[in-house]
């Protein structure tokens, strides 16, 4: 069995050593090791897999005694996290994902599809997941979210992905799920931030279009990146086709940043991310 | 020989018919041809070459009787077009046109070079063209500009290119060559218009960073976008790091714009091009 | 409503105003027009969409009779085309249709999935479409392939798409279907022709893998390919990583030649395909 | 200062600890780290740039005395590597390279450019560097070879560029440097291996054309691949357009590998690349 070890702490001579010490002591066999440090901050990251023995409290507290503080140190499991898919009306992120899902590709549980509107409801259901349709009613947004929180909180979620949900979440709602909340964005941000993109990008007459997919804070499209991709189009492309054309790389990004995160290969410092792979 | 005719218009019913039947009465064939309608503003574009006999005023007036007003009818002349080159300090960009120009892949004079640092002198020197230090002396943008038209105006150019020049250009001297002025922006506009965009891509952690083949007009970074292309970063990344990155793309672009130009195949409608390759 | 006409016939001077002056005649609208001369072989293609009146035999007959000869010209059906679906085990191309069909994105009817294996039932019976296990049972790949027949004939399929369907089809049943069997192909064909192109491409060490979506005529992976799209890998790939990743384009590209031919943007010459989008 | 160390050897458990065990005991600070474990032959490889002493030979025997036989251990030398072209009739590869190392972009030393044509002569001089035209006077490869090796073995070259060198060399001449020699091929292998790969792509209608960075061995077109890249292409493109566009990836992915090799960061496994950036 591999197991899957992310550290981060202040950056010092001889962090590799120390770590790789702990793990020689207890003969544990790195198959797989990826180190960075920030140099702006002066903080090291190292995601390591290592067999050989099971991985205990024991060794969290060794790695932990051997590391400047502060040190995080934390163990990924290997079991399928839990996740609740946040959408709208458009159904090429769902669909992907549920495909996947039923092919086995995530190594995920999709506890719950909520929607506040019902265009999905069949789709979801053709791959027997719940479909929770929860409409807006009024102005009031905390009131909208507290009923989705009603759906989510007992599903005890890992990540929320949200595939083309359409409407501003509030900075309580992303504060109480910090580093949790995926969403994708239909452009390559920070260009064309807030609605309509694809006719904001029209109207400047781009020749790339994109998507980008990122964790969700308090400010409005300015979480950390996780993943970004680009599709040329031409002038001979209307919003429509490049609405069309933009799911295309809005679903892969939305997959690929998912699979990431589900990998346990992503680390947030402050508004960056760094990937592992 | 191979002509090229250029022509917009207002659309409406029967135009390429109407266009042909003038070739067609002179028995000009059409080795080539490409269309497009702006269905926003209803305008009508066209690109055709043709073979057959010459191209004279007479076939451009029996054109533009033939169309709705306004009509341009343009004849593109297939002899090398006079550019010149407005640089800084960095040489990516105008080593890589120097290059191009000497092993004979632009159908261009390149008359002049003008930087306002002298960084480049010997680099320009080697290929035997004109190179012009025009330092900045003062804040007076207007007296910098003049001594640059005092280079520029006897030289009788068609397109002025801006190959990391990092001066901002004043409105009137870009109105006073419309969309003849090339710039390279080192971004996927419009995210990070203005200085330093690699620091900004870095601090925003973007995961890809672009350059941008526009035309100049008065509006900073705003106008025509002819061309652009991105490049994958990562976390591994730092600003420098990003910097030489984009060299490589900023000169593809910067290349490939300016050979779209110099066949001919760009219209500018608005602020979109409407380019025909 | 908008025709879609597909013209090909010998080059010869005036055919562009031929065409049009049988369409002006009617006073139906061109909105949309793409030419292409293949000058090896002095072939013209055309695909011109028009409003502005119905297309009927006898528009076909003037057309025909206004071009040399020999001449196609076709009225492309706006209908939605029947197409049936081949498959193997994998379930990512299959999925990946299925669920776009579910979406409403492609203009096609899935008549039915037939596959050698039976692993594939649960996932097809989600959206509702016939799933029919046609297992090998011997040597005689003609005594399958009359299986094969026995469910597709009666359903009257204007294209068979192979979603990963392993078998190599023989020339007989290739020739039953000529430029209507769609075939996609796990690399950059001509590369890792026949069996494991991973395993091959792993072995060869190259950093880039691939996927073509292409005709199937009677010779193993040579029929005119459509669509072809390339992912970097790394030394980090295994040949199973490799096989993972590779399928994202593999879907990504048969979708898109999908798209293609179910929009009538394909046309067959020899051994190439003119494609105008 | 930074010292650039790379390491291979057969894996075992405990290898990151026991080098950096040599490195901490020495006050050394890894700045950068990569390590990768070949699974199929269980074969190690790491690159770690360190600061904070010198990198003497004893370092090196530690280093040895403390990995299982057969190891590797070799410093890489921070000083630019001399190197040589090769080059025929095409400039644009040439040109590239001359313009980057006149821009300080590469980290070497170009000696001489040779040529069995004279067309790069004038391109050559204007960058001062020695040009030696030695053109094919028989049929007889080694003769013309030895009088290569006549201008290279005396400039103690680290590495030979082939930049569209037409012509083949004997296994003997590959021989004599093992990997070594960096060769540009314009197709992405192993498609279109040997002669004219543009007309075999256009022959086979392809819709990506590629080129390949890669060492040369006694094979053809075979040795191991560092760089590969790809442009899409159409129907309208004709062998020479497809010739025109190639040589844009051509030089692109020959200067790529070449700094990957000036960089220290390319190891060569069996027929592979291991390649650490």
């Amino acid at each position: 069995m591999t197991n899957t070890l992310l550290i981060s702490c202040p950056d010092q001579v001889g962090l590799i050593h120390s770590i790789t010490s702990v793990l020689r002591a207890k003969s544990l066999n790195i198959v797989n090791n990826f180190e960075h440090v920030d140099s702006e901050s002066a903080w090291f990251f190292m995601r390591t897999q290592f067999t050989g023995g099971a991985c205990g409290k024991e060794l969290l507290d060794e790695l932990s005694g051997a590391l400047p503080s502060p040190a995080s140190v934390r163990l990924a499991s290997a079991a399928p996290k839990n996740i609740v898919i946040l959408a709208g009306k458009e159904p090429h992120c769902v669909g992907d994902l549920l495909v996947r899902h039923c092919n086995g590709e995530l190594n995920a549980n999709i506890k719950a599809v909520i929607s506040n509107h019902s265009d999905l409801k069949q789709l979801v259901a053709r791959f027997g997941i719940p479909f929770h349709h929860i409409p807006v009613e009024s102005d009031d947004r905390g009131a909208h979210e507290a009923k989705l929180l009603d759906v989510i909180i007992p599903l005890r979620v890992k990540y929320l992905i949200l595939a083309k949900y359409m409407r501003i979440l509030t900075p309580d709602f992303a504060n109480t799920f910090p580093d949790q909340i995926l969403n994708i964005h239909h452009s390559f941000l920070p260009a064309f931030i807030g609605a309509s993109p694809y006719k904001q990008a029209y109207a400047r007459g781009v020749k790339v279009i994109g998507a980008t997919a990122h964790f969700v804070n308090e400010r409005l499209d300015d979480g950390p990146i996780i993943a970004q991709s680009v599709l040329p189009v031409t002038h001979s492309h209307t919003v429509k086709s490049m609405t069309q054309d933009g799911r295309e790389i809005e679903k892969i990004v939305l997959a690929r940043a998912l699979k990431l995160l589900l990998d346990d290969r992503v680390f947030v410092h402050g508004n960056r991310t760094i990937i592992f792979e």
